[in-house]
């Protein structure tokens, strides 16, 4: 399937017995909430990531984006879940390595103990908390406040900058008191914000071409308000989706062959948990587990498992074809040594992409349902375009599960059960 | 219970009315072929991970790596699965910062090409692989060997070592052909050889303390070896696990409070997942699914689910009670504010144990069964314990499901087709 001009799915292997396509497309009527959904989102209200792509702000943040990295040696970003992994990953995919940007995603006081080698003349820092409230971010960024204050004193707003959406929130109460620019987080769940400015101001730091991010995003929401099943990518690949979890496969397993690609996995794997780990309108719990792997190295770790452990597995595997033209060509030195001859005349990239098949192709025998995605890991429509899918996917999955993607009522208990054990 | 003399295991949300105390003793007598297996690894024979802490050949490693470390600003090893993840995780949890070393474990090209920058006259390489015949291991070094012999000429000994087991495989026979030292791998599987030569090494590189390392794994080893099932640590727990898997709970979260446990997450993966995912004597595919999560930072990704979601997950979670005492302390300039009134005082250690403390109260009140592992993660003996005790965990995991805990029938097929796509 081609699912949009950048990306190709290859579903050879995604259908069974089971699961075939005429059980997928009978699924559409339950689709019928989300498309009127969808109507409502392209009439443009309510404000959702539907819209993201569409939205007209990306030359300001390109610019500003570029003015802190000419100003700049390195960007600090303070945030976690929604906060850094997509910022991270279009950063980690697509950024040159010339602005060195380092997420801060954690409050591991041996981590931030890093924080205190930053040339903070030379550095710029981002705080994203979307409801301005959150207890790591805020400590982060109070704990190191004093030090920052002392090395920077009155230029501190020229280094810091913060992006939030509640003008009521501590930080947004915090970045007015000190005079920094408190940037716009829009009214979007911080796990489906990566295409607004969490993202793309990181991204357009480190020099992603984000116009080309978004026109790719764009070209998928284009298909993926196509009403019908199979026509529309996210809606066709949620439903295979749903029906091999019917079958006990609840274990999603994303697996990209490019080192880029893995914090992509680390961000799908919040969409996809946190989306759909819930409880339905009859009090069932509902969810599938997404599990990361990646190629080739976990061929040597978790693969045995897929191909002889428990049938409760469906697979996604991402390759990049333009990587056989890439890497070290193993020289002919060694040619008489059975191990190596096979390898002899290849790139790296070659033995990468012929592993990905072979792995592909053991798992297709064994009858591990999975499907492919090629694509080019360095275009920024390709993943754009990527991106969104799996956000509509998601949201498809939704629909089916019967739960309500934008939520998370599990995790504010915890939330308030730290503040008590701190108070104590 | 005290696992060890470093390790503390709170077990009081580990049972439930399905998996009782009585229920898991009762599993005893299905261990009693590991029993005697048990005995004849304390009786010398066959080789096996059992007697990696009781080797006498640390000193000589010790002395090697400081060697090293001291000849060399770097040391960069090549090696994927048990060749990598072993090493990557003494020296990540334990290791000086002093001495970077860098695991390459992957082979995609983008990221080999940071070795075109690497300082060759400044550097170590450690290339290993217990088969020698590992293509990614062999395609990674024999495509940097020309640029590595322009660098080094006849200097190349000195910088490049081998671990190898097979004396008769492509490593080997290059490594000699180049005459570079070969270490002599144990006869021991790749994911059971983190406490010999193979994690030792780049350990005492990165100047960990390596005779504590293992004498924490003896500790343990002594205790492992107790014959009943409620005074052997990783009987009982594999136990509970095993019992919980019965009850659908067949995927086991890993989830450490410390970044530095990190690399530890991704070594279980392997060791649980490769161990376990296969076919039991009767040709029935067994085994159970590691995921691997970080607090506090999956709180904000993989909660929800965890809370929410179907009960098929049983949780491991490891905290460091002496993280308390690190970190920035939160201001009070900001304790009007309601979001930041309940930090002020607190150093970001604090939080990050109230937020452990919370995560693992919520999942015991949503009935999600956990235990926790309490240790001083910068202590060697404590990981060496901790480590032994989740090998052993493994193989009395193994028995309990009936399968091999050493082989890995199912990842050769790859392997061949592989070959075959290259040879196209």
């Amino acid at each position: 399937m081609k699912a949009s001009r950048t990306l190709e799915i290859d579903s050879t292997a995604w259908l069974d017995k089971d699961v075939t396509r005429a059980s997928v497309l009978a699924l559409a009527p339950r689709l019928d909430g989300l498309r009127q959904q969808i109507r409502a989102w392209r009439s443009g209200t309510p404000p959702s990531f539907y819209h993201l792509p569409f939205r007209d702000d990306s030359r300001t943040i390109a610019v500003l984006g570029a003015q802190i990295a000419q100003r700049f040696q390195r960007t600090l970003v303070f945030g976690i879940g929604g906060s850094s992994l997509g910022g991270e990953t279009l950063v980690r995919c697509l950024g040159s390595r010339r602005h060195p940007l380092r997420f801060f995603d954690n409050i591991d006081p041996a981590t931030l103990a890093e924080l205190d080698d930053v040339d903070w003349g030379t550095s710029a820092l981002l705080v994203v908390s979307k409801s301005g409230q959150t207890a790591e971010t805020l400590a982060q960024f109070l704990g190191l406040l004093p030090l920052l204050e002392r090395k920077l004193g009155p230029r501190l707003p020229e280094h810091v900058r913060c992006i939030t959406e509640d003008p009521q929130g501590a930080l947004a109460a915090v970045g007015r008191e000190l005079g920094l620019d408190i940037l716009q987080h829009p009214a979007v769940g911080g796990r489906f914000s990566a295409l607004s400015i969490v993202g793309l101001l990181p991204a357009a730091i480190a020099g992603v071409d984000i116009g080309a991010l978004l026109a790719g995003a764009r070209d998928m929401a284009e298909q993926c308000g196509v009403e019908d099943m199979a026509s529309n990518p996210a809606f066709y690949q949620a439903g295979v989706q749903y029906l091999h979890a019917r079958q006990g496969r609840s274990v999603c397993v994303f697996m990209p062959y490019a080192d880029r690609l893995r914090p992509l996995g680390m961000w799908y794997r919040q969409l996809w948990a946190e989306s759909l780990g819930k409880r339905d309108g009859h009090g069932q719990a509902r969810g599938l587990t997404p599990a990361l792997a990646m190629g080739v190295t976990d061929q040597h770790s978790q693969l045995q498992l897929y191909l002889h452990g428990p049938d409760d597995k469906q697979f996604t595997l991402l390759a990049d074809p333009g990587l056989a033209a890439h890497g070290a060509r193993i020289p002919d030195r060694f040619a008489a040594l059975p191990a190596v001859s096979p390898l002899v005349g290849h790139t790296v990239g070659e033995l990468l992409l012929a592993e990905f098949r072979a792995t592909r192709e053991t798992l297709s025998r064994h009858g591990r349902p999975n499907r492919v995605v090629h694509l080019n890991t360095r275009d920024p429509a390709a993943i754009g375009a990527l991106m969104f899918q799996l956000e509509m996917e998601t949201v498809a999955m939704a629909a089916l599960l019967g739960v309500d993607p934008f939520d998370q009522p599990a995790v504010e208990e915890g939330k308030r059960l730290a503040r008590e054990y701190l108070n104590k």
